[in-house]
């Protein structure tokens, strides 16, 4: 690459040769490699991934890449941040004791892929325009996230496959932030019966939150301007609220979909309202609040059955516009993630 | 599998699992696994392929699935010729003497796998009412065979990426009769980095053709009625009428595209005129001639230049309608396929 990279105490691996000479080297000395895939901005919520996979494997591999194939041609492609040098200080202060022996575990290799290590022939944004393979995880892929993102989950499962192919991990980590992505991942891995990660060890970690403000760390929110930051929590707020009247409604028997759903969406109205009202030209819009079968995502509202039965669990997830910026959020209601 | 099968001298493997525990065994081993993927009613053109995989690999492993996702909804997915005792007798008889060994080699297991194996979710050929995961390798599958059967190699992919992921082959082995399909699936080994097979150990094996006629073996010859039998060599005669065109300007240099094509159009053309007077009833159509970029399947006619360059080949294909029998057939021009 032509960037020149700051010096870590990991070996920066650019090529797919090189991910397959590192993984083979851990083949032979018996290793569990687990994968930590990323586009680059680390903050606490992927460090807390890398944490997990550092204590229940003896490898440890980062990917840092901004896939182009999961942007539409309006997105934030080209200002995504970027921060390689402080991701890799980041990894290189993980150090996790590990009961039993004297060494740490610290990280052991990030893959930083060139685009045409990825996708040889070039990647068009314009879907239209693109050659070559891409996956679509069919019914998955259109709910929820995929509503406002159509090619978003494409784009996701096309680049992810190829980098568990690369680095054929034992396990792989996501963050339930993003619970779409890991469960639609995880169906792909089942559908294709892909021998490495196994579906099952797919790990989702929870949603790496604020302690005081509950608001969900994101790449994302330092898009925010200063005056925006104190409403970032509407979201997490307004899912709260709906979490409320599921747990009432669950104790009872069943929960009512539209119950759950129009307490989310009341309160981030009140908020929209109040930030008409003082926000100083803070915008806060809805996007969508949906309640979401958590094997299949079907939407829950335009089901059969306007209500859950009891035993049954749900994805609750929304995403609000904060001036420019796209915030996500989700909770997962009665329904174990691993 | 409710069916009962015919005792054969080689496991037949019918789960995941199974085939996962056949796997690591041969790893183990250390032998080398050579794969044929195929929809059964075995010919001699199949047979060709399990003995070159034979004479490559210490073990080998052959699949018979009909694989309803390459159907459309109006193809012949319920009368596609199903002759599963002749096929394990076919493989049982295959028996490869090896060079510096006492024990020839035979097939070492059958893959036979119900659809619930490799759909969970079931699979409607009705593009539009699938749900999970499925692959397109855009461009490549859009020319030739694509145009008259969009979804098939849709279907072609996604079937052949699960059976390898099931596999994880060290080579496989495809038919030059189906090479679109054979070149479309290395491009999709590469692109998305397979570890197993590599792209380079994906072996195209040339066309099994009657030694008097040249017609091309193929399953789908078994639907031709006695009077339809004698016109079946429509489509190879016509492509070696082009092939004339193609090494008389090869020698001199760049090649006419337009020269070539018209040879083979105007050759079917000259046959279908004959049937119609003389055929009784037989009727042959053409669906179509192309010359593609044996690359990149580019569509050389619709290119912007009217030749091919000395030192590039082709691939000239074809398709034809002989009553109800689609038939198809190709010959590559000046490039090396393994």
């Amino acid at each position: 690459m032509a960037q020149q990279l700051p010096s870590a105490p990991f070996p920066i691996l650019t090529s797919v040769s090189e991910v397959r000479e590192w993984r083979a080297a851990r083949q032979a000395a018996g290793e569990q490699v687990g994968f930590v895939p990323t586009m680059g901005a680390l903050h606490d919520g992927h460090l807390s991934l890398v944490r997990a996979s550092l204590l229940a494997n003896e490898a440890t591999v980062i990917s840092i890449f901004v896939n182009p194939a999961q942007f539409a041609p309006h997105e934030d492609l080209a200002t995504y941040p970027r921060t390689i040098e402080a991701d890799i200080a980041a990894l290189a202060s993980l150090t996790i004791p590990v009961e039993g022996s004297s060494s740490p575990r610290t990280v052991s290799a990030l893959f930083l892929p060139p685009i045409s290590a990825l996708y040889p022939s070039g990647i068009d944004t314009d879907v239209s325009k693109q050659r070559g393979t891409f996956l679509e995880v069919k019914g998955l892929q259109e709910v929820m996230e995929g509503v406002s993102r159509p090619g978003f989950f494409r784009g996701v499962a096309t680049v992810v496959i190829k980098l568990f192919n690369i680095i054929q991990p034992t396990k792989a980590y996501f963050g339930q932030k993003d619970i779409q992505q890991a469960l639609l991942l995880r169906r792909m891995l089942t559908d294709l019966h892909v021998p490495a990660p196994l579906a099952s060890n797919l790990v989702i970690i929870p949603t790496y939150r604020d302690a005081a403000s509950e608001l969900a760390l994101s790449s994302r929110n330092a898009y925010l301007r200063a005056e925006e930051r104190p409403w970032a929590t509407v979201l997490i707020d307004a899912l709260h609220k709906a979490q409320q009247v599921w747990d009432e409604q669950k104790t009872k028997g069943a929960v009512v979909v539209k119950d759950v759903l129009e307490a989310a969406r009341a309160s981030v109205r009140a908020v929209e309202k109040k930030a008409q009202e003082e926000g100083k030209g803070v915008e806060v819009r809805l996007i969508y609040v949906a309640l979401n079968d958590p094997d299949e995502l079907w939407d829950l509202e335009k089901g059969e059955s306007a209500m859950v039965p009891r035993g049954k669990g749900a994805v609750l997830s929304g995403a609000v516009m904060l001036g420019r910026t796209r915030l996500i959020d989700n909770l997962v209601f009665d329904y174990p993630l691993n």
